[in-house]
């Protein structure tokens, strides 16, 4: 079929109105909400040498991106698929502040695959970043951010998931086993598998105290009161595991009093971007979604590959999704004017005049004369003696006076 | 050195605050312009499969595009160099309107090498095309959008040059010479190179008649009186040329009535696009720049190769180059208020409150406390039992009442 040739890619959508005009609402208001919170707009470049895209980035990141030949020089660029690491390098080498530094930023990234079966290889990505302070409320400034996100776009049922790297890593650094079983005990850890746990013990390559802790962990998920069970089961195991646990403690009651009506959850075993995160981690979720809506976490010294180790924490989200989920509307205005095709220097001036007090005014052409466009609700019309604007239904039926 | 593997590749850059903000600031106004015009946004995929991407628009994009494989099925897919084409096919295959349709778009493109010698491979290419509509009206609508678009970018000496397709189109016609010497002959004209030209007629392979109205084209630049002497050369020739100088004639009536401020230039050789326009030709320069700002034209029927042949004319420009060249500020607001860290519901709720009616505010951490922003010009102080907002002063020498 000769209209299958312009299907688009799998997982690559286009929009036109009045999604567009929506979704450039959405970008404007969430810009200048970011604005106010003190965020400042970065437009990182849509491609890079693959050096400076993936530092720090890790293997998964590399995978997820497209891969181009700089014509010029035949060196490996990439198109970026998250703007992060993006950040971290600005931050790091263009601007290298010296105090705390708040950056916002939305742009189109590209994924070589999509990240869930259905999923978008074109996100919209926005998101916030803020660097230079390792204090929790720096991490509570960008979940507080995420949630307004969220609010904002419509998207009233948002729970929030909270975890925090330190005690994956940390259990790992006390576990006996071969250094290779690690990234198998990961995938082990994050699929929550507890007969691929048991089977690892089996095979004498995890040591019977580790696998006890790691069925532990793999539970470890459910409402805020689940803290108290992981302190029963992990305190006092190694100092870093008490601290997160404490942060985590920290991160609830803020959350509680921040936003008392958000769901809270937390879970041990959750590690997304676990090999470049260094402490707590947030995503938020809708109830039966069942995927992520955003997320973020703390990230410090990841800027150290750019030469400059600093505190970070930040949050990301595909805006197409928030848009398509949510029921921001955009306050996207209906209604124009149609007026007449002609070169009276009077319908101009009306024409320019009502243009500049924000009107749309589509202009017919000789051509076109009589079709009103389908958006028009009003037209221009010269009637005793001066360009007025009249309800459509008035050029059916004219006006006595 | 260590710094030079974070060196953006050529041509590509990245923007930071405050000419971010300036850009996004652009970009709102120049939407806004658009929607009042009645121009719809579209937002065009990054990526598409070659196949969709580079229909009817000719070898010079293909060679401008850069290449991705689809890694779900093998196709081969680019990344967009610029977003006419998909307009178009948006307009027939996916919109597929039957009456006169307006679309504006902006966006990133990318390019495998520069069109100039440090010209940019990224530009933010913002543009307008009418589809539906074949009279001259429709093309001093998108020229008068371009004008609009480069005065509301803050640059007010933009001059207009003319060009149309058809004459040189038509001459090729009536030449007597080996197809394929119309590339070779393309590319000198395109060059005004009155030798090269000659080179060709004394090689025999172009007729003396041709050489002769060649050589009398590439004269046919400059003031809107060279339209005379290009009837007096050649009219008479082909009607599709008589219809091409009318049409010119037309237009330049028009715009002298429309934009008589704007500097008007002829150039019947300049065929920018000319594998696929097909009509007046519209470019806008700034004197002592030597490159374009923006650039359009008639294109008619090129959705042919989508199932849908259409009038259509449009116009598109490097946002990121005119936000460079002119002086367009953006009203970017500067100030900001700096607030303590702190959980007093009072101090939140003013912190709230502050930014619901649109100004920015910068919280401090306990790790960050006494440092101020740079950005910030007043403090939240709590000065006699409450939250107020005082000059950035006031924190040096605190207010005597």
């Amino acid at each position: 079929m000769q209209s299958n040739r312009w299907l688009l890619p799998e997982g690559v959508q286009e929009m036109v109105p009045p999604e567009s005009w929506r979704l450039e609402s959405a970008r404007r208001q969430l810009l200048d909400l970011y604005w106010r919170w003190g965020y400042d707009l970065i437009r990182p470049p849509l491609i890079e040498y693959l050096d400076s895209l993936l530092t720090g980035a890790g293997h998964e990141l590399d995978l997820q991106t497209f891969k181009l030949t700089d014509q010029l020089n035949g060196r490996m660029m990439g198109v970026r698929s998250d703007m992060t690491t993006q950040a971290t390098r600005i931050d790091a080498h263009r601007l290298a502040a010296t105090g705390p530094a708040r950056y916002c930023y939305i742009g189109s990234i590209l994924r070589t695959r999509p990240e869930e079966p259905g999923g978008s290889r074109q996100p919209l990505q926005v998101g916030a970043e803020k660097f230079g302070d390792a204090h929790i409320d720096s991490d509570l400034e960008i979940v507080s951010l995420m949630l307004e996100t969220l609010g904002l776009m419509g998207i009233d049922n948002a729970c929030l998931d909270l975890g925090h790297v330190a005690i994956y890593r940390r259990l790992v650094a006390h576990a006996e086993m071969p250094s290779d079983l690690e990234p198998q005990l990961f995938d082990v850890v994050q699929r929550k598998s507890r007969p691929d746990l048991d089977a690892l013990a089996a095979s004498g390559r995890l040591d019977a105290q580790s696998h006890a802790r790691f069925s532990h962990l793999i539970e470890l998920n459910g409402a805020p009161s689940v803290l108290a069970d992981a302190r029963d089961a992990l305190a006092g195991i190694d100092p870093g595991i008490d601290a997160a646990l404490d942060r985590l403690g920290e991160m609830i009651e803020l959350l509680a009093n921040h936003y008392p009506q958000v769901p809270l959850f937390l879970d041990l075993a959750e590690l997304r971007g676990y090999r470049y995160k260094t402490g707590l981690l947030y995503a938020a979720f809708a109830p039966g979604l069942g995927r992520e809506l955003a997320r973020g976490g703390r990230y410090d010294n990841v800027g150290t590959a750019f030469g400059r180790p600093r505190p970070a924490t930040g949050f990301s989200a595909d805006l197409n999704l928030l848009a398509a989920l949510g029921h921001f509307d955009g306050g996207v205005q209906g209604g124009a004017i149609h007026a007449p095709a002609g070169s009276d220097p009077e319908l101009l001036a009306s024409v320019r005049r009502l243009r500049a007090t924000g009107e749309r005014v589509i202009v017919a052409t000789p051509d076109t004369g009589d079709a009103i466009d389908d958006g028009c609700d009003r037209t221009l019309e010269y009637i005793d003696g001066r360009w007025d604007v009249r309800p459509l239904s008035s050029t059916t039926s004219p006006s006595k006076d």
